[in-house]
């Protein structure tokens, strides 16, 4: 560690060591000492801390304040907290700040960033604020906006950038360079040069380093790769993102209906969808919504939140209305309702189990038409294993703690039977939803929750009574 | 959608319309048809329909067979299932493959792919194949693997490349250029050239457009960017990731202990990872495992499962013990054995909501030292709100249907009383488990549930007992 302090760049050393810890967050401390400074009003001593900082921790620093004490420090930060900076900040957050400004104030940031972050910017506006923010943008940026909101939501026509570097097919490779050396309007990162016909059709890619490592006078469309992954404009983010990850992309084209090249979609603009809609599955299971996060305001929250609690209310009913047809048997062995939740609750936990798997698999498209029934069966013989396994315990424990076998035979079947039932529904209910263009991560598990619940209770309960136990 | 397939050259036209879905997973119906073909012995035909696949969609084919027709279907495709299928493969079935192959087949795949794809291949062997496959390799790349293997698993080290661009800071633009053009041994992709001092320290990186757009004369350290994110080579994958997605870096620089430039780390070999990281909470917290996926053997999946259905039997029995302790009351008042179900599942799922916005968060680096104290008041106030309205609803509901005002009023107050609880342990737990250096998607659920559980019992049946209910 001493070591790196030693041949680091003084910025870097000084990052590593007071501002950030080793996994790139914020330290509390250097949070306090900026929201201290701000506080006692000395101006100089917050911005001479936040200035060296990277745009992202800029924005990161912000979502770390209190709600109540970001106005100031934004306030104090002023010229500081920038385009860059809003562009990276965690959208409720940035509402938040957006709220008390200005249209034109809002206008002027939007118009210094890329088209895909001032719509990012602009597409959570309220329509009313939309409008009067575009009014008071430049007619270029405006248009270019105004085009990509046009696109669905969630779509590539969103995320691209509406610059590109584009050559036709007849140039060499010295006059792909002489024109990049002399063209003014480029992107600010790019990292591969589109190869179109006259009718702007993409008909290949290099990459930059081709370019470079190849003579002046070769023709572009002899080293180009013509084989190159092409994003419809209209395409969802989520597919967009998953092509990137399974072609390795790092740049790509965006053509609209007629296949004309319309924009360009760079990798560092798709890393925070993958990361968001692969993290979103375990919110949508757990019933909070996409865009549940700790930065949702409280309101947001409850309503997202309530209604899953509701329909998960309504599903505890049906249990209950099954154990309600056992009340009498209840009353003369009072054990059943002791041991009752155990087979329901494991039959749970197996249940989430397989779906926590099937939904993963279909979301990353391991799981598909041609593997459907392959998983099935896969999934009975673990939860034959796993049932025959934990029905043994459950088995002998209550044969041996209540001296009663047949409580235990009784307690071990059902166990075995509603683990079984939980593999067959964990896989079957997130098939069956996306089957019918569901997306499986949001409704399956109350059904799941509900198969469990209903069949534990019903399998123990009534093997309970047919056996002759509580009568 | 017509359009589209009169412009789009050949290959892709046709591989959008027959091989590929909408979101770019095969169809069934062409998996069928390679398989058929290997099947009747048409080897030319499955060798024909596979031959213009991308290597990413070779290996999904291979994914998509069934266990026992991949061997014959690998068989058929020889030549095809290349160096590059294998690195794109899902590792549970790779594994299978490479354990059919003699130790010289897998040094001589080893030995074309690139030392990150190279290392990730043997890393799965077990050692006594390692050290054959080792044996079997060019000196030149078995040095390469043997210290990439050297570093921790999981780690920089394993996932850079070693091969770099690097330049010395006194040469200008057109040295750069001639360089890259006369060097054979570059990496294939390469994005950015790292300027390194005379003892092989980073001291800035050009991207290839700014290398591209600058006069030849111009100074490389005129023109590189000084502020660059190095990557210390143990630093652990998943904060590596966590650095390519906040900082938006296509590539980086790989230092050793003392700072020299040891490798290159692309965007495309995170993207994988970024995904399975962000997509790894759901799995971890349904207890599954972080590798859980349909390739897994069912043995491997039956050892990591049952472990955490054990672990769940074991808090369900201290829910049992709960009950237990009101035996009598509910002999007497079998109705509460048919509402305590409801207050324990709605808690617990009031718990799991909390605990997924947690999880997200603090892997997502939101939740810090910084707002922990925020984040727990704002999950209480959801709590209130959530429990105020389910409370009444089951309140209402209960003494409406059985006509009881006394046992409606004990539910509420239960129900209210668990869901502020399920809250608290919702951020608590994982916040606790994450400061003594836990993950805390791994336990956090278990605990959860457990309180979720036991609580509900206790304050509804408790609360009962204490007004005289089932007396």
């Amino acid at each position: 560690m001493s070591e790196t302090e030693q041949i680091a760049p003084p910025e870097v050393a000084e990052d590593d060591n007071n501002v950030t810890d080793e996994e790139s967050r914020l330290r509390p401390e250097f949070v306090e000492r900026v929201l201290d400074a701000v506080e006692a009003g000395d101006v100089e001593t917050a911005r001479s801390l936040v200035e060296p900082l990277h745009p992202a921790d800029v924005a990161d620093l912000i979502e770390l304040a209190a709600r109540d004490e970001r106005e100031g420090l934004v306030r104090a930060l002023a010229g500081i907290v920038d385009a860059d900076v809003l562009a990276e900040m965690n959208e409720h957050v940035r509402e938040g700040l957006l709220d008390e400004l200005e249209p034109q104030q809002v206008a002027d940031i939007a118009g210094q960033l890329e088209t895909d972050d001032a719509v990012a910017l602009i597409e959570d506006l309220d329509a009313e604020e939309q409008q009067a923010v575009l009014e008071r943008m430049e007619p270029d940026d405006r248009a270019a906006v105004e085009e990509a909101l046009g696109y669905p939501e969630e779509s590539a026509g969103r995320l691209m950038q509406r610059d590109v570097c584009a050559v036709p097919e007849h140039w060499n490779v010295g006059q792909v360079i002489d024109y990049l050396r002399a063209t003014e309007e480029l992107p600010a990162d790019f990292w591969e040069v589109f190869v179109v016909n006259p009718s702007h059709h993409p008909v290949g890619t290099t990459k930059l380093s081709t370019i470079l490592r190849t003579p002046r006078k070769t023709l572009v469309s002899d080293v180009m790769i013509e084989d190159q992954t092409l994003i419809p404009v209209d395409m969802d983010q989520e597919d967009v993102a998953y092509r990137f990850q399974k072609y390795a992309l790092v740049s790509a084209a965006v053509v609209d209906d007629e296949g004309r090249l319309v924009g360009m979609i760079t990798v560092d603009d798709i890393v925070h969808i993958i990361q968001e809609e692969a993290g979103e599955d375990v919110l949508l299971l757990s019933g909070v919504g996409d865009e549940g996060d700790i930065n949702e305001p409280v309101t947001e929250s409850y309503r997202s939140r309530v209604r899953w609690l509701v329909a998960n209310l309504l599903t505890a009913l049906v249990a209950a209305f099954v154990i309600r047809q056992f009340e009498d048997e209840i009353s003369r062995l009072a054990v059943l309702a002791v041991l009752m939740p155990i087979v329901a609750g494991v039959g749970g936990n197996a249940g989430t189990q397989t779906l926590a798997v099937t939904v993963r698999a279909i979301a990353t498209n391991q799981l598909t038409g041609s593997n459907r029934w392959r998983a099935v069966g896969r999934e009975i013989r673990v939860a034959l294993l796993n049932g025959l396994t934990i029905a043994v315990l459950i088995g002998l424990g209550v044969t041996l703690v209540l001296g009663s076998p047949s409580l235990g035979g009784v307690i071990a079947a059902a166990m075995l039977f509603n683990i079984i039932v939980a593999g067959l529904a964990g896989v079957l209910i997130p098939l069956t939803l996306e089957r019918f263009g569901a997306d499986p991560a949001v409704a399956s598990s109350v059904f799941v929750t509900m198969m469990t619940d209903s069949v534990g209770f019903l399998a123990f309960l009534g093997l309970a009574t047919a056996v002759g136990l509580g009568r």
